[in-house]
């Protein structure tokens, strides 16, 4: 088995991102840095690690010209640390400029076609993925939200697409699928593109920020960027990747099939706490071997919890690494402290959170209204 | 090569109509004749000669329960004969109950996916084909008209259908095809059962008269409405089949592929005429062999001009067919009676369509609002 295969509907596994570049194309995010006058900790800490065409965005951001900011999130429960990292991404890039647009696509046709939740399940989740994303700091001002199975211009755009794609093409990009999953990755390709359509500004640059397991959905958009150019004028969508979020258990990614690996933002504080002690770690067999061999942190989901969201800053990020990889701090300690931070996130987060659900509605009847009555 | 193959997307050609029966289970619907207090030339002629649960409907009927009348007409062009017999089967099952609600799906995706049509172009083309089958006699206060790409009801069930289908069962029923054909059927059924959704009224039959090269559609949906019935309640829907049209230069199905075999309802006269003077006729090779072995109306064009449409009543077809197997009538004269009969047609259809170009839009408008309220 290929460990590096790029799955966006399974539990993908990468360990070496930068295979990513010479297999699939993806371009490192580091020569790009110093264009960042104020890098996320995405970009200072390697979490952000790939893209395809970032300058193209970073030149409009410098031009002051208009791009928009595109992912999609499925709807299948609370916003957990993989989805977060795809929120924090959405956020960010649109805060760079006055001029960026964010589209949120709740991929609920996704939701269905790859976890048969029903599109009357996922719309009450989606109201509190949006207060989720507002609470991450989504300025609603810019910001346009849509369910999928709501939105005709992405249907319409499938359907247009499913003729410029034929079942070998799909069958490279995905492998062999049943054609509902075919068919979701059609209507994705509707979403990554609808912001380039003429009623909503027309083409321009598109950043789609996600993690690197969906990055068969950006080739497969790309490709019908070109194969549609002619037709619409779109400019080829640009791509950021983040790592994957190891799961708590040692599983691959964290993800919604594997429970005990998952840490959600709406956890209560206690339960994430217990999944935080019981978690997998990179330390060694007893106390003795520790303090000789250091621990893993590269293999280690709670120094990932660190990384990826809740050190202060980079710097603490170095600290815990160095001290576990010299044997200093031990998995008990460090375990405990990262408890003690994401209680305060989490405390924190509800409650903006729960502040924010009228915010979130607001913005969802804002965007229905934007939506229907654009071009028109 | 199967001459009875059954390609909804192909010129199908279907020499042995009884040979339905036993290879798809499509059942004859002579013996229902008696339920008909007066039967459309369709029926009475043989031309409606194929059901599955047709008495379904029938019951309703009697027991002035509500059912739906369906069917989708691709707006590629102007009605020809072809299309006007779904047409005509529409008018007519409408015409027999006051519980009747005709859905007339304007299936622009199939029309996109088959013949890449814009939607822009069959927006337009559509407006002309309802104003068609208004001067057919469809009664517009129990008709609801819609066009695909704009009806998420549509789309959302075909995209519930996608997870209920696999490759291999779209395989079995319409060969190896490319994913947008596939997508277009199950948009298709999610147009046949769509009458049957809880806004619209919930469970009930739907009888969808079509042409029998559309039998896979039927299957797919009735498979469909079972693997479904637990979540929606479906009734498999029902079906009728009319005889294919012969193209008038003697190709297989009247339609739009060959343009030489295409008689419109926008046809001037003048071109009609021209059309029916140049057609493929049953007849001998000389007059004096077609005197003494008569015509063969069963393979000519000429004669199904007069059977499908334009024929006062039945026992002019009658006569028409008799005098041309005892070789009375030749070819000519034939052609000059069944000429004068299509040019009073048309110019009769084209003042009373052109009258109703208004009432098309209107029906459009009134449906678009009903189908956006309906359920809110």
């Amino acid at each position: 088995m290929n460990r590096d295969k790029l799955d966006p509907w399974g539990s993908s596994s990468i360990k070496d991102y930068s295979r990513l570049q010479s297999e699939f194309g993806i371009e490192p995010v580091a020569p790009l840095l110093p264009r960042f006058k104020r890098p996320s900790h995405h970009l200072s800490r390697g979490i952000d690690f790939g893209q395809r065409d970032l300058s193209r965005v970073l030149d409009a951001m410098d031009n002051n010209r208009p791009y928009a900011v595109m992912s999609g999130i499925k709807p299948t429960g609370d916003f957990h640390l993989g989805t977060k990292m795809t929120a924090d991404d959405m956020v960010y890039f649109q805060s760079l400029s006055t001029k960026a647009m964010v589209f949120y696509a709740v991929a609920d046709v996704e939701a269905y076609a790859d976890n048969g939740l029903s599109f009357e399940q996922t719309a009450k989740i989606a109201t509190r993925n949006v207060a989720d994303i507002l609470a991450l700091g989504l300025d609603p001002e810019r910001a346009v939200v849509y369910l999928q199975s709501e939105e005709l211009r992405v249907m319409r755009l499938g359907t247009v697409f499913s003729k410029g794609v034929t079942n070998n093409m799909l069958k490279a990009i995905y492998g062999e699928r049943q054609i509902g999953l075919y068919m979701a990755a059609l209507f994705q390709a509707g979403d990554i593109l609808m912001p380039q359509l003429p009623e909503l500004g027309g083409p321009k640059p598109v950043l789609v920020p996600v993690g690197a397991d969906q990055d068969p959905h950006i080739r497969l958009a790309r490709d019908l960027a070109a194969k549609y150019h002619e037709d619409y004028g779109f400019i080829p969508p640009s791509s950021v990747y983040h790592r994957l979020m190891l799961g708590l258990s040692g599983s691959d990614k964290m993800s919604k099939r594997a429970a005990a690996s998952l840490l959600t933002l709406d956890d209560p504080p206690k339960d994430a706490s217990h999944k935080i002690s019981t978690a997998f770690t990179g330390g060694r067999d007893t106390v003795e071997e520790q303090r000789r061999l250091g621990g893993r942190p590269d293999i280690c989901p709670v120094f990932d919890l660190y990384r990826f969201h809740f050190a202060k800053d980079d710097g603490h990020v170095e600290k815990v690494h160095d001290e576990c990889a010299e044997g200093v701090r031990l998995c008990g300690e460090c375990k405990q402290e990262a408890n003690g931070l994401v209680k305060a996130f989490l405390e924190a987060h509800h409650k903006k959170r729960d502040s924010m659900m009228k915010d979130a509605r607001d913005l969802m009847a804002k965007s229905r209204s934007y939506l229907s009555s654009a071009g028109k």
